[in-house]
């Protein structure tokens, strides 16, 4: 469901405003490149709407939300901005069929798949006019996400927050060898958080950035004060990949991390890290502000973030002139 | 010893070749911001001197070297080329001292520094005219750096092959934080290999590259034939770092690597990891060209070389117009 095709778009209204020189803007129908994380306990209609109404892609995290929560995230989203926005879909939620239906139903015209096989949804979301997006971490799943037909990839590298590849492969890394693998228009994730680093990214071959960490540390986020307040006091070196024998996942550290670290490092097996993690780690930490039990799921560029900033902030500096 | 110093520059024949718009070009009179790693049993003086004679800097690794050899490959270094060249000292080094006489009764102007404290040698190299630039992977330590006065840093990020920081923070992360902390002449290293990373280094705020993983296989360089090989060979996430409990190292998955990996997820403790390590691993694998149990210190841009090529291939490929 490429734009060749010549498919009315939902957001056609829209056009007047749209960047046509870039490859992800002309495929979103946005003005800048700018896609802001579907996270987890962050990203509600609040931050969504915000990023969109600056000429980004705002998305809508579907993963930590009830199915009728996120269909009154949606259809807020909708009120509060006439321009796109999207949903992101981790691929192994339970009810993934039921949010599909409402992102149907809701008419949301962009959805980013994640965490799992991009030929199970593709087909089905193409057939509704929805595009979409596939978030992967290497260059080999790149190039099934182009088999299967998705619209845009994002290659997500080893800086990035929460759930993470099992490669550690940096952003740095990836971008260039997932430009060479496919040919689908590629947004660059993982540790950019700057006009520096969304710079990089686009001199790395990605005609597009999506950022989580500084959205999610902002003030339109819907992560608890508290959970803000710490990730912004992170220094360099105070996140880190854990939690590789189940899942890879970037915590912040704090005592649970701490205690997670050891029992890694003494080797302890999946059984005993499943029951060390236990259920509902990410929303005690995220959403309700646990800062010493929750699991503080937030990327590397935490460490140069220190300043409490809007959606608008965060924006002029991207966009600046400034060198 | 910063050129504004107006002390007289040993290279200064070559002034009217050098790039005087770049800080690094400046610093170490050369022509592109072009550093060639000085990496143990890869950079003798046949891979430096091919790097300085195309206006990049080459460096010898004196890691690897006894210091005779160490003397033999400088004058073998200045025979080859007239341009300025430099040596990599890691402060570890048994024989530091030894080495550093070396250096000075040789006249070498430019020390490039690690592994160890900045404050140890930089005076001592002041005092004897030569130019101090120290290698770092945090933006802590590049403070130390500046306090010390040292001449410039570089800057090198988790994607690194051999020894590598602590904090794991990616290239991406590391250069933007590193060029907030301190005002030095900045060089970013790890998981740079193409025109690409070099522009995408740029724009993060460095003022040069140093590349290590690519002029290491390629013709120049001094490791064994099959060393090269077997790393062009690499796909990606095929280097992994490893001995985080000892001093975390970067390397190519061989059969040593995968023994070491399985006891790392065992959480052995330090003094089994150190006697699975044993001595001389390195030499085995990079320039004996013992694939199955030497140690194959590689970084991760690896996964994305794949031709046999020459220190001219590569610079004709980093300074190329092509998009």
């Amino acid at each position: 469901m490429r734009m060749s095709k010549k498919k009315k778009h939902p957001h056609s209204y829209y056009l007047y405003r749209m960047n046509t020189t870039n490859t992800i803007c002309r495929l979103y129908e946005i003005q800048h490149p700018i896609i802001q994380g579907g996270m987890a306990w962050c990203s509600g209609w609040r931050l969504a709407s915000a990023v969109s109404n600056l000429g980004g892609l705002g998305l809508i995290g579907a993963g930590s939300m009830h199915p009728d929560t996120l269909r009154e995230h949606i259809q807020k989203c909708r009120n509060a901005t006439d321009r796109p926005f999207g949903v992101n879909v981790p691929l192994m939620y339970p009810r993934v069929e039921e949010i599909m239906h409402i992102i149907r139903d809701e008419k949301v015209r962009i959805v980013f798949t994640s965490a799992g096989n991009p030929r199970l949804w593709t087909d089905w979301l193409h057939r509704h006019n929805i595009l979409v997006t596939h978030v992967v971490s290497s260059s080999r799943f790149s190039v099934k996400c182009q088999e299967a037909g998705v619209d845009a990839v994002v290659a997500e590298g080893f800086e990035a927050g929460g759930h993470n590849g099992r490669e550690e492969t940096s952003t740095l890394c990836l971008i260039p060898q997932v430009r060479e693998a496919c040919s689908l228009p590629l947004i660059a994730a993982g540790g950019i958080s700057s006009k520096n680093s969304y710079h990089a990214a686009l001199a790395l071959g990605a005609e597009g950035v999506q950022i989580g960490t500084r959205f999610a540390l902002c003030r339109e986020s819907s992560a608890h004060p508290d959970f803000k307040t710490y990730c912004r006091s992170l220094q360099e070196g105070m996140t880190k990949l854990m939690l590789k024998k189940i899942s890879p996942t970037r915590l912040a550290l704090n005592d649970f991390a701490t205690r997670l670290a050891q029992a890694e490092d003494n080797g302890v097996g999946i059984d005993e890290l499943r029951d060390l993690l236990g259920k509902g780690r990410a929303k005690k930490g995220i959403f309700e502000g646990d800062l010493k039990e929750g699991a503080l799921e937030i990327g590397q560029s935490a460490g140069s973030i220190s300043k409490e900033e809007s959606v608008q902030d965060i924006f002029e500096d991207l966009l600046s002139d400034k060198p």
